[in-house]
């Protein structure tokens, strides 16, 4: 597979939608990146990279992190997850407060909002410092101890963040947040706001990928299994209400941010990166969605 | 009209509902109350009063304080108020979040617990001391200083209240309060936890039943046709989602509260004011709606 | 109270909206109407009549024609009915079919058109031909023997009505109508295909506001308490969800149709018809509305 | 792979599920089947079969069949068919009618009632007689020209499927059905009565599963990038509001019917067919899921 020629091919032709989508704007903080920046990154199984734009570049990884909280609350829990949190798609856009009303305050999956929320709620319960003990996860995944948290990206989000607080209330209303709201808002706001580059996304995820053995890291242990259900939810429930739409035209198991980033991997072949700013109507990267869906496209490969 | 008669009636036959419904358990400091507590008090616009029971106890007057604060509001900002709050019936629970994220933060009446929230904005923002004000309107309608917050519900309410905490972040999303949302609980619980006897509410509902001249206390002015249009918000909606049921069986303007009073009147005749705390699952008093179903069935009026 | 220079006053005031809202266009008999026509009628306790416009003109009463029937069904079923259908404000649009799915195919009432679909199927069970019934009583009520249906706005609406279709196989589906769906639909149409002019809407209502003894006519006899309690119905939900509105700036009981007709009356004063066949987005009348609203404030009466 | 091994163990495992759920009643010729019965297939790329229990006896597909139905319609229209249904999720049971109010009548995906019944309708527009030519194709892929409708149950679903024709009313409502609704109901009704066995499933499905070159029967022709869309399509939504679920658990592409039967495959490997009449709550069959849940975890591959 020649992957320089079909990144350059992604990278010329995802052009087309470069000025489409606006930065999300209810975070003052993500508001003032440059929309223009464009970054991927693709790391295969042989540990090669192959890369274009603005792939060294740091950003905020926003929900993306949902995907690391999730992984220390299944290999802490192990399957009493469950209980408190669904695997199915919300049909719902991200911070929808509805179906909580409807499902007894059960979040449809761990990555809309509010299923992120109980799984923080989950690591404030049962580890001593978890702002502490994600950080060093996420470096040991990524390899890298320069990753930290954006204090001031955390200081904004808390700030003007009154739709989340209205969901962490909602679900401490119906008895599944054991702490208190302002304190797992907080966690939730710095996991939120660590920055990192295509390079280090795409490393971190290699674990999750089954490029390398399974996730054994400080305290977070994943079996095979266990990271084989974290790419399902990933594939179902892994773009908000546009995770059928990821799943038809890309293929892969994948996690977006609205700070622009978007992570995908073929299981036990590569991971990919992908940071552009400019969010289409759902939250997700423009052109990040429009260069992936080019990426399997042209190296005719998807979990299918 | 022989109301001794009507009132022994009223009574003795709503004793047959006497043990239905239960008390509000999600307040700890009101599940404490006796639950066989009754009385009623009619009050005609001649002055009379007929009263039976426990007419002189006081209760926690919950949601009635909610026609209070809307009258202040709507005499300080006119037909102005109506651009933050609807006058529709809500067709759903009082304490529904679902219809703020279709309907974009503006809650369809000022009766339901979303309503009430953006009410108690409105008197942060106009007045310098809200609950000071709040207070002296409530004394000087019912011509009685002794009437107070009850802080340890207002404290209890303000411990457990997560749903109305959820509430008010939502509201903020969505612009539509200014004040902090913890300034605006403490005022709003506040408010709830008044503490009313029959006979106060009786008389305190006087100028809103046109008995006397419209409401001219203290700061609060209101004209006989805003008097009018809060009458006719109370037919559509003081009792949730039973309003329809309330107008159906009862046929007057009237407004519950979750710690078992109900404020009902008929204009220009009189006002009635009962309290049984064992609520129906709409959260209404149960023997108190069934006493003032009896009671303009015996006595042929209402507004119809 | 000199009528005549209200009215008149009604009629120039309200010609400011003369040109507001559009003929309802999803039935294509309705659409071809003169748009800029306007009839007023008021008819006394005293039987004296006031009148100004179009009010000779006869139009498709469309849904005032569901107080017609609901009196019928009130009348054979009593109490019974509202087993079937409710008596709330569905805070819906009216041809919403979302609240059936949730509630298991209970109409909220019998104003929007899925609780009118089960009155339909009650009559359609208890009278043999209830075309000719329906006619009749009305006729009675009228005191007009010219009233008939509209075979071509009928034929039109059924030719077109998907969406009454799938309400009326909705609630077949919960198991709340037992004739076959058909049926129904043909005597729906029917019912709202009748064509009467604001005088014999004013003079056909008389009995429901009290100014004549309480309906007995053919086979339709109610009691005053029963006419207070749709009279009830009305006041909550005459104008779908539109109602509070209506009872906050008119304060009278009333009912609206498609066809730009709105009746509506002071129990014990008067009956008022009005009829403008522009119409807001809720689906009412835009100047028969603001005439109500002119009526009722520069006659100072309503029902509070 | 030591597949006789699995299944076996498969079989012996999932019998304590045997006697959960319970079969579909709603369709009077369904619930007469035999609730024990049970009966798997595996037919594997080198074209070996491996089979227990009932597989060859035939049952109701039911949904199943919309599978094929999409292969045509997207043969017919290739991306212009996505104007008329969705690829995402509903969040919502198999039969739910609120999404169509809120989103205009395009169904959210094409294995819904809702979306099937557009595809349904697609066919009859494009197609000169669709009965025949879906048998026809069906007979292709499974290679076995004794499969047919069963009268019997189409007629029972129509004579009882007030739900569906409520559906299919709505989306004519919002102009998304072109044809008569009695005929889409007709042809739905029809490709949901075709018996299969799980061998014939097995058979039928290998193109799907790229076992096969791509399909190409009789007027069906479909390109590599279609099926894997159509694999995407199944993942994320083949079990309604449980296709997060299978693929948390089972990690496949699979369609389930309410006639107890159940297809998945894994692309390029296997395609496995499953049939046990009783449901769970979700319209899924109860020890199907179980013995798929149990085979892939035994096996150890799934797409992730």
């Amino acid at each position: 597979m020649d992957y320089t020629s079909i990144l350059n091919q992604v990278f010329d032709e995802s052009k087309a939608f470069a000025n489409e989508g606006k930065v999300a704007d209810y975070i003052p903080e993500l508001s003032g990146i440059n929309p223009d920046k464009f970054g991927i990154l693709l790391q295969t199984k042989n540990d090669q990279h192959f890369e274009l734009g603005d792939s060294l570049e740091q950003f905020s990884i926003q929900s993306i992190s949902k995907v690391f909280t999730l992984s220390m609350a299944f290999s802490l829990l192990g399957e009493n997850i469950w209980k408190r949190v669904g695997v199915e798609p919300s049909g719902s856009s991200f911070n929808s407060i509805v179906q909580l009303e409807y499902e007894n305050g059960i979040p449809r999956n761990p990555f809309i909002n509010a299923g992120a929320l109980v799984i923080a709620d989950i690591l404030l319960s049962h580890i001593e410092n978890p702002k502490v003990e994600l950080l060093n996860f996420v470096r040991e995944l990524a390899q890298d101890n320069s990753i930290v948290y954006d204090a001031r990206v955390a200081q904004s989000e808390k700030a003007t963040g009154f739709h989340n607080a209205a969901l962490v209330h909602m679900l401490k209303a119906h008895g599944n947040i054991n702490n208190r709201c302002e304190d797992v808002l907080d966690f939730y706001y710095h996991q939120c706001s660590i920055r990192m580059n295509c390079k280090q996304l795409a490393y971190a995820f290699s674990p999750f990928a089954s490029l390398k053995e399974p996730c054994s890291f400080a305290s977070v242990h994943l079996s095979k299994s266990q990271v084989k259900r974290i790419n399902a939810i990933l594939l179902s429930c892994g773009f908000y209400d546009e995770s059928g739409e990821f799943a038809f035209k890309v293929g892969l198991p994948g996690k977006s941010g609205v700070g622009g980033g978007i992570i995908a991997f073929l299981p036990k072949e590569y991971t990919i990166a992908v940071w552009s700013p400019r969010l289409n109507k759902k939250g997700n990267s423009e052109r990040g969605m429009k260069a992936l869906e080019l990426f399997t496209t042209l190296s005719g490969q998807s979990v299918f």
